[in-house]
C-alpha cells in the first residue's frame, strides 16, 4: 500500500455559521426544535435573519469542522466542499486553508450564493440551526480529485451529504476509491431529522462502505431503531467494524464485535456553546486512530478536542488542539 | 428645546471585524505597531489577510460598538456610517438593527466593498487593527440627517473619521446641528496615530465643537504635547467641558474646569480580547451622561460595559448590558 499524504480526507457541505444568542420563546415562535439541524430556503433564511439577534459569522460545516481539528492537533488535512465565489466563499476558503487543511475545490461562478447556518443558541448552550444549502447543492463526484482520496488513510463523510442530489454520488464514488486503495471510510450519522430523510439509504451506506461510525445517542436509536442505547450498540456492533457513540456529558462508548470501551467526557468549566461538539469528538477520535492509537485513547482525544470547542462561541477550535493532549 | 429621539447618535467608519490570534512575531514580519491602528489599501489587505490565521467576522466601527453599546443599556441609540450593498454590508446592517440601533444611512450601491478591520489578537489580549476603508470614504454630508441629529441629546463623533476625505464634512455639519438645537458634541479621539496624523485639525474641532472629549493616556498625551498624564489633564481642563480620559487597569479620570473624578476599572475575571474597551466605556459614560446621572456614575458605568466587551472575543457586547447595572 501506497504512504499517505493525509490522514484524513473530508467530504461535506462548506457551510459559513452565524451565531447569535436567543431565548426558547424564540425558537417556539419560529417553530425550530432545539438541538436540531432543519434545511430552509433563501427566503426563510432572509426572514430568519432579519429576526434574529446581532450575530457572529464563522466558518462552519460539520466535516469541515472535522478537518479544521485534525489540522489544529497536528494532523494532516485534506477538504472537499463547493462555495460560491462571493464574499463568503472566500471567507470560508480562506479559514479552512489558514487552519492547515488542503482545500482544493474550485468555488461555482454562479448559481446560488455560499451556504450559510443560522444557529441560535439558548441560554443552556444548546444550538439549534437552520441551513440555507446555497451552492453546497453543486457538489458533485466531479469535485472528488481521485489522487486525495487515494492517498489519505481515512475518508470521513458527514451524513448532511444526504441532503443536496449530487453529493451522494460524490460521496459513494469517494468510499469506493477508499476502499480500491485499501483506505478506511468513516461516516458522521449529523443528526437525527437527517436520519429521518435518509435512514434506508444511511443503513445500506453503512453495511456496504463504512469501517467506523460516528453518532450520538438519538442518532443511532434514529439509524437502528433500537428502544434504548444498549440496543442500538448491540445492533451497530454487527454492521460496522468501529461505532464511536456520544453521549454528551456521559462520555462516548467505542464498540467493536469483540469489545466495548467506555471513556468519560473531558472536564469542562462552562458549557458556552455545544455547536460542533461532535464534529470535534470525531477529529480527536481520528487522529488518534490514524497515529495507530489505541481505541480508548482515540475516544479520549475526541473528548479533549469537544471539550475545547464547547468552552466558546463558534464551532473551530479556539487553542491549538496540539497544546492540550501533551503526554497523552 | 425639544423633546430628544435620540439619547446618543453616532458618526463613524461603518466596518466589519475580522478576528484572529497571532503572535508577537507575526506582527514584527508584517510591520505591525501592537495595540494602534493603521489604514491599508484593498491590495494589503488582501495579502495580509492571506497569511493571518482562521478567523471570526464581527460587526465593528468604533462609534458603531459605542451605539451598539448604548442600546445594549437600555439607552435610545441612531448611528450613521457608510457600508456598500454587498454581503458583509448586510452583515453590519443586520447587526446594528438587530441590537436595537436606527441606522437610516443608504448603503453605495458602486464603488469600493464594506470596510474590514483586520484585528490581530496576541496572547496578551492586545489588539493590533489594520484597516481597509473601503465604502467609508463614500460617507458624506449628505448623510447626516439633520431631524435626527436635532432630536438627539449628544451626537457622538470618532476621531477616526478625520480619515476619510468628506467625512470631516459630515462631522462639522453634524456638530453644527447639535449646537443649534442646543444639543451635546462627544468626541473620542480613537487611535494615537490617528491624532498624529490629525493633531492640528482635532484640537480645532475639540476647541470650537466638542462638549465631552474621550481619549486614553496615550491619545491624550498626543493631542496635547504634554509630557505625562497630569500635565495633559491639566491643559484639556481648559479646553472641552467635560473630559474622560480612562487608563486601561487603572481606571478613568474624569475632568471639569471644578473638579476630578478618578474612578476604578471594573473587574474582569480573565481579560480575553480588549478590543472595544475605549467604544464601551464611552457607550456606559453616555448613557449615564444623557440619563442625568454624576460624572463619577457616568464613568463607573463606562467602566462596567469596557469590562464586559474585553472579556470576550470581539467589541460588541454579548450579555444585555441593562442586566449587569441594575442598582447602580
Amino acid at each position: 500500500m501506497a504512504e499517505t499524504r493525509h490522514d484524513v480526507v473530508g467530504i461535506g457541505n462548506a457551510i459559513v455559521d452565524v451565531l447569535a444568542h436567543a431565548d426558547d420563546a424564540f425558537l417556539e415562535r419560529e417553530g425550530l426544535a432545539k438541538g436540531t439541524m432543519a434545511l430552509i430556503d433563501a427566503e426563510r433564511a432572509d426572514a430568519l435573519y432579519g429576526r434574529m439577534g446581532p450575530g457572529i459569522e464563522v466558518s462552519g460545516g460539520s466535516a469541515a469542522n472535522t478537518l479544521a481539528g485534525v489540522a489544529s492537533l497536528g494532523g494532516r488535512a485534506a477538504y472537499f466542499g463547493k462555495v460560491r465565489d462571493d464574499e463568503l466563499g472566500r471567507i470560508f476558503a480562506h479559514d479552512i486553508r489558514a487552519t492547515g487543511v488542503h482545500f482544493p475545490t474550485a468555488p461555482a461562478t454562479s448559481g446560488p450564493g455560499t451556504a450559510r447556518c443560522l444557529i441560535l443558541v439558548t441560554p443552556d448552550a444548546q444550538r439549534t440551526m437552520s441551513t440555507y444549502l446555497g451552492a453546497c447543492v453543486d457538489l458533485g463526484p466531479e469535485d472528488v480529485d481521485e489522487d486525495t482520496v487515494a492517498a489519505s488513510a481515512v475518508t470521513y463523510l458527514e451524513g448532511y451529504l444526504f441532503d443536496p442530489p449530487r453529493a451522494r454520488e460524490a460521496f459513494v464514488k469517494a468510499a469506493e476509491i477508499a476502499r480500491r486503495n485499501g483506505r478506511r471510510v468513516a461516516l458522521s450519522l449529523s443528526d437525527p431529522f437527517c436520519v429521518d430523510r435518509h435512514r434506508d439509504a444511511l443503513r445500506l451506506f453503512a453495511r456496504e462502505h463504512v469501517d467506523i461510525l460516528f453518532a450520538n445517542e438519538v442518532e443511532i436509536l434514529s439509524l437502528t431503531g433500537a428502544d434504548d442505547f444498549q440496543g442500538a450498540l448491540d445492533m451497530i456492533r454487527g454492521t460496522v467494524p468501529i461505532a464511536a457513540l456520544t453521549r454528551s456529558a456521559a462520555g462516548s462508548a467505542v464498540a467493536t464485535a469483540d469489545a466495548v470501551h467506555e471513556v468519560a467526557a473531558a472536564p469542562v468549566a462552562r458549557v458556552a456553546d455545544t455547536t460542533g461538539a461532535g464534529d470535534l469528538y470525531a477529529a480527536g477520535f481520528l487522529f488518534g486512530l490514524t497515529a495507530g492509537r489505541d481505541l480508548a485513547t482515540c475516544a479520549r482525544l475526541g473528548s479533549i478536542a469537544a471539550a475545547e470547542v464547547i468552552s466558546h462561541f463558534g464551532a473551530r477550535p479556539e487553542t491549538p488542539l496540539a497544546s492540550l493532549i501533551h503526554g497523552i
